[in-house]
């Protein structure tokens, strides 16, 4: 363990799950971790950030681009193959410390030959556009080996072909593979080109359809090492650009150089990485390591270098979920990045800046004003997400559902991803660079979209889907409720900082928007909206109208009327839809987002309530449990949900169909909400009126957890034991900070250390047996 | 034809239809027309209008009394059965002029043995308690026949058992079978009695646990005649009543009469009721026989004695549809009883006032003030309709409809018929009675229901279903919305009635409901209350919002994608839902409420775009599109729809299951459909303040239609043909009535007569091909 994820033996049962497992990725691209003998039966691929196609009325999805890794060994006429061939070990990790994947296999080939090959990877953090790859191989007896390494533009395609007129070409020793997606017409370019470490040896070349490969035979000499090194190129370019000579000069470039040289350059930046957001935890290494591969997986995806891409809710491990970003970034990844690296939060939430035009399309298109955020967001901004997401088991029949039409909250998490990130940073121009437009956009939406109850003299939000999709069509989910009554906040707020600070950019906002009227609407909207309250005599929040007449069924039961296992629970005639059984966190989501408008009887009332009704059918949840259960001091709850977050990926035991749909890929929204469960749970961290609270309450064996986090441009170092809390301001930072240990309020200058003792939670366990 | 359905031979298949086909009743109980040997297997039912049980979680349904009629054959030791014995002939025939049912066969027993047996029966018109039953016989040959008559308490339960605790008794030669209802404790009893018309024969009592017999042995002489003649007495009661000393004495009396002399009572009312209510057609036998038959089916079913019962949608004819009164009477059945008998329309409406507890059960159950009536309503005004109400044939599993939660038009329904009955009468006692208190607590709750949207300054009807039930939980629902002003106005217009002429009356309620308010608010809304307008380009209206964007498929094709032949199109995973198919007439039935507030221009373009698109899924349909057909000349299309509305029942080729849900039975909408399609279509007539308008435009090939109606308590007699029509104001009329005949405005004083000639409608078939 450590910092290295490992396997040995080969099981082809897990060849799908292991391409998650062992991801690598720069934010880019992502590559999944396949061996580079696989092609896509295997579900190779090397996937673009922020590139997607359409095809016909298929799905439109991510474009995966030929594999530039793609080497196979031919041994007396027959290619090694861990499926085919015999061999005696295999043997493979992924090193997430500096982002490289090793195998090493042993192959028995005629007679006694031991056949054994390794190799190294990585996808350089350094040059977004290239992967590196060394390959090593010896025998045990003198044979002849054919190496065939090239580019295979035969990729895995759920909804494709997305790639048509290949073109394929050798200049310099560097061969090419170029290709035209079908809706777009934008031109993706794979260049390699190979470097023996010791030897040259004589090519031919082999050219297929979509495909193009040196051959190269070698008469191995027993025990000798053979070695080379690929530098592949995969870039995108635009109708015009030339993609295929910046590809093939990244390549020669790189070739100049050499691959340590670029591994050197690659884990420098990883080093940086890890300092400014590993998190150490003492005592649990189990915990330890499944929160920094969480981390790991965070880092792979997230985008650096442009803030025209976010992260889709499977990251970049393939075209599943249309490679689509969902509400998962701003409510469940953002926190790591906005308290680790604020530069890439930014990216994320001015992602929602530049979609906005499809946002508002999106609301015109339902007849409301305002912008009605796509529930699955491409490049465009334009919803990817289709009228009949989920096929019917019973009748192979598209199914009609609302996520597209009635998830409305995800206007309200667009926004306040970017109000998050101005409260963390107190960096207003993400608000004229458009932020305040996103707010202002998402809050007369709200208004566009919500009713006038006379009788009852409020506004009501009628007729969504809150995060438990099981319910759709609600009215009045809290949840909901909560996050309309927030934008409308955040606007008024926003339209105040602009008037108080950049009078001229308030003033021009208000004029193209035609916003002075809205203005008032919010204000009167603000004061009439119905918020859902705690029951008196229960405590329990309901969660949208009518839930608590629902049938009252426990999970097990209902579980026993299910007919066929991929059936989707949710939808018109899913067997959750008419029962208390919800998804995923929804009023308990809230209880952790305004978790300072809670009481402690509040959100007990509800965790206990909702929590045995809860199927965990998303990802998103279990961390959402863990950070309440921490929050009112159950702590086994909140140490038993943070691993099921935690253990996500490595295990690969998450739901992998819905219906007949594959939903398979990583799973960046628990990645990140492991990581809100360490730092926000169990440190406890929130932020309020710009003093960083800490309420710690650490899992027990856990002796203690240290990590950074950066407020308002100033670095902190924070550890936490059983008994003390010690924060330490670097020395470049620029003035004081006002942190609130337990119920003790301190100020603590540049450079300067503190240490305070607190007094942990009172530790009730509630249901816990 | 003439007034006879006949049918000769016997079918199997046809035992079920005919049940219907021949049904006899008197509106206190219904027969189905089942053999008198038959039972439970053939559906033999005598069914109590009004009367309700309930076993567990079961369906409340009607109480079918165990059958007085039931009468075998045993001839040399086997019972004569057509299904299992050889018969000669088999002929049955229902005489709609007098209400009576003939049977008569002739089984070959053994050697060359030909056993006649006839029957006639009847329901008394006069006293509602009995049925009356003749019985003879006679074979070719001698032999030796025992005859088993007496009283089956094994009955037809859809959702029974509803009869326990049987009891049986013999007193004076008259046998009698109490049982009591499961709910309730209801006790319903049979008594029978025979008197053989020419000799007297010993017989044997035969008792089981549910039935008591006579068993009369009978050594029958060649060519001899036996008769004889059952009175049977079906009679509920409250615990503590004596409904068996009733049921008996009932017989008794009737013994000391004779079967003629019931006859005779009986036809004598039948002939009044025809005086009233029958329309006579020249010039086309199909269209006089299957509207004559509508009508009779609407005589036997209609409530003569009680206001606190109305007419279910299955008429008298089993425990189909949970014997619920629904729509149906209001807006296709009432019309009929309206224009030619109102005290029976006046029964039907103030069943309403005494179900408003219920409709107020109902509204506060749902969170709302005013009164919100029951979708499916039985005696207590309580919803039947269970919100599992069809189950899906994919899975078996109950599929969650909303019916008894949105389609909230059912109030303004309620209101209607009451409103109907004071304009046609004005007769103001009916809302002194409790009318005008169910019209102003409908116009409250829809004030209670509804939404305001601020930015488009109206009122909305949020989440119903209309009529089209393909398409539930919509908003804005042209016709739900017409339907929910005209409540408004109704509502505010019967209040300045009380004002005007009952003062008293007029403050109690306005304290008593504590109105003040809700005046004002109504008024309000009444103002501001959004109404679907017809496009403008189309000048078609929309059904419900966002209706247009919905998929606009044939129905040729929708059907293709049918796999299961009783799979419900509606509901959650409906193949109807997301498509513009509608199950029935909806827009176009707003068109049809609200004539004069629509061009012909209008009229034609939604009868022409919804048309196609209409699966007539519903019986209600047909009579509808016939209606607006005559309305905008396509007379070959009125015709058609009026003549599959006028013989659903003699085809008996209506949807028979919906899921795995029978549905069968007599389709009195429909009937009364027939009755408008005639009336208020082909003559065109409607009310419009006060006056008669006529408009003729009879089918090609009718020679004249004459028929009576009544308007505030006066009758008048009318005969239209293609040129003339001619009216007269009967001699016992008491003041002046205004008439219209096309756009020609004549007085008629009482005694009087008038011709007019009109210009009939200019004809344009359409879509004819």
């Amino acid at each position: 363990m450590g910092w290295i994820v490992e396997e040995a033996g080969f099981d082809p049962e897990r060849v799908t799950t292991n391409g998650n497992k062992f991801m690598l990725g720069n934010g880019a691209i992502g590559y999944r971790g396949t061996l580079e003998e696989f092609t896509k039966d295997q579900l190779t691929a090397c996937t673009f950030a922020g590139l997607y196609d359409k095809v016909g009325d298929q799905w439109r999805e991510p474009i995966n681009a030929p594999n530039g890794l793609s080497t196979r060994f031919i041994v007396d006429g027959e290619q090694l193959s861990l499926f085919s061939s015999e061999y005696e070990s295999h043997h493979q990790s992924l090193n997430i410390e500096n982002a490289t994947f090793q195998r090493s296999t042993v192959y028995v080939a005629s007679g006694d030959n031991r056949i054994t090959v390794k190799s190294q990877r990585f996808v350089s953090m350094k040059h977004l556009d290239l992967i590196l790859m060394r390959v090593q191989f010896h025998s045990s007896e003198d044979c002849e080996v054919t190496v065939q390494t090239g580019i295979d533009g035969d990729v895995w395609d759920i909804n494709g072909p997305h790639l048509e007129n290949y073109e394929s070409l050798k200049r310099d020793g560097v061969i090419g593979l170029s290709a035209v997606t079908h809706e777009l017409h934008k031109t993706v370019c794979v260049a390699e080109g190979i470097v023996w470490e010791e030897n040259q040896f004589p090519e031919n070349d082999v050219r297929g359809a979509d495909t193009i490969y040196r051959s190269i035979p070698i008469s191995c000499k027993a025990g000798t090492t053979y070695s080379f090194v690929k530098y592949v190129a995969v870039i995108s370019g635009e109708q015009g650009d030339s993609p295929m000579e910046s590809a093939l000069s990244s390549v020669k470039a790189a070739m100049n150089t050499s691959y340590e040289y670029q591994l050197d350059r690659h884990e420098l930046l990883w080093k940086r990485r890890w300092e400014l957001t590993d998190v150490v935890i003492e005592g649990d290494k189990e915990a330890q390591f499944a929160l920094r591969y969480s981390i790991y997986q965070l880092q792979i995806i997230a985008p650096t270098h442009s803030e025209r891409v976010s992260i889709p809710a499977r990251g970049l491990s393939g075209q599943v979920y249309k490679g689509a970003v969902f509400w998962d970034t701003e409510m469940f990844m953002l926190p790591f990045f906005l308290y680790t690296q604020p530069d890439i939060a930014r990216n994320l939430v001015m992602y929602r800046v530049h979609t906005l035009e499809g946002a508002r399309r999106k609301a015109a298109e339902y007849g409301y004003r305002g912008a009605y955020y796509a529930w699955e967001s491409q490049d465009s901004g334009d919803d990817a997400c289709t009228l009949f997401n989920i096929t019917d088991v019973f009748t192979n029949r598209p199914m009609r559902t609302y996520f597209r039409d009635k998830q409305v909250h995800i206007s309200a998490d667009a926004a306040y991803g970017i109000w998050q990130y101005y409260e963390f940073t107190g960096d207003e121009t993400v608000l004229l660079d458009g932020g305040a437009e996103v707010i202002l956009e998402c809050a007369r939406f709200y208004y566009s979209y919500s009713y006038y109850k006379e009788e009852k003299r409020r506004y009501e939000v009628l007729d969504v889907t809150g995060p438990d999709e099981y319910h759709e069509r609600v009215n009045n989910n809290a949840f909901t409720n909560a996050l309309v009554k927030m934008t409308l906040e955040m606007a008024l707020k926003c339209l105040d900082i602009l008037k108080m600070n950049h009078r001229k950019a308030y003033d021009a906002l208000i004029e193209r928007l035609d916003f002075a009227e809205d203005q008032h609407n919010l204000s009167r909207m603000l004061q009439g909206l119905y918020m859902p309250q705690p029951d008196p005599l229960t405590s329990v929040i309901e969660q949208f109208d009518g839930y608590m007449r629902l049938e009252d069924v426990d999970q097990k039961t209902l579980k026993s009327r299910i007919l066929n296992k991929n059936e989707y629970l949710g939808g018109g005639n899913g067997l959750a839809t008419t029962t208390q059984i919800l998804k995923q966190a929804d009023v308990v989501l809230m209880l952790h987002l305004f978790k300072n408008l809670y009481s402690q009887e509040v959100k007990k009332a509800n965790w206990e309530y909702y929590e045995p009704r809860t199927e965990h059918g998303s990802s998103l949840s279990s961390c959402i449990y863990a950070l309440v259960a921490s929050d009112i001091g159950y702590a086994d709850w909140a140490y038993r949900y943070f691993m099921r977050t935690a253990t996500i990926d490595l295990t690969g035991e998450s739901k992998q169909y819905v219906g007949t749909l594959y939903i398979g890929g990583t799973h960046p929204a628990a990645n990140g909400g492991a990581w809100m469960a360490v730092i926000l749970g169990f440190a406890g961290i929130h932020m309020d009126q710009g003093r960083v609270c800490l309420n710690p309450s650490l899992p027990g064996g856990w002796d203690s957890i240290t990590f950074a986090i950066q407020i308002k441009g100033q670095r902190f170092r924070l550890s936490i034991n059983d008994i003390e809390a010690s924060i330490h301001s670097e020395i470049g930072n620029h003035s004081a900070q006002a942190f609130v240990i337990g119920t003790e309020e301190r100020t603590l200058e540049p450079g300067n250390g503190l240490s305070s003792r607190y007094i942990g939670k009172e530790r009730g366990d509630g249901l816990v047996g």
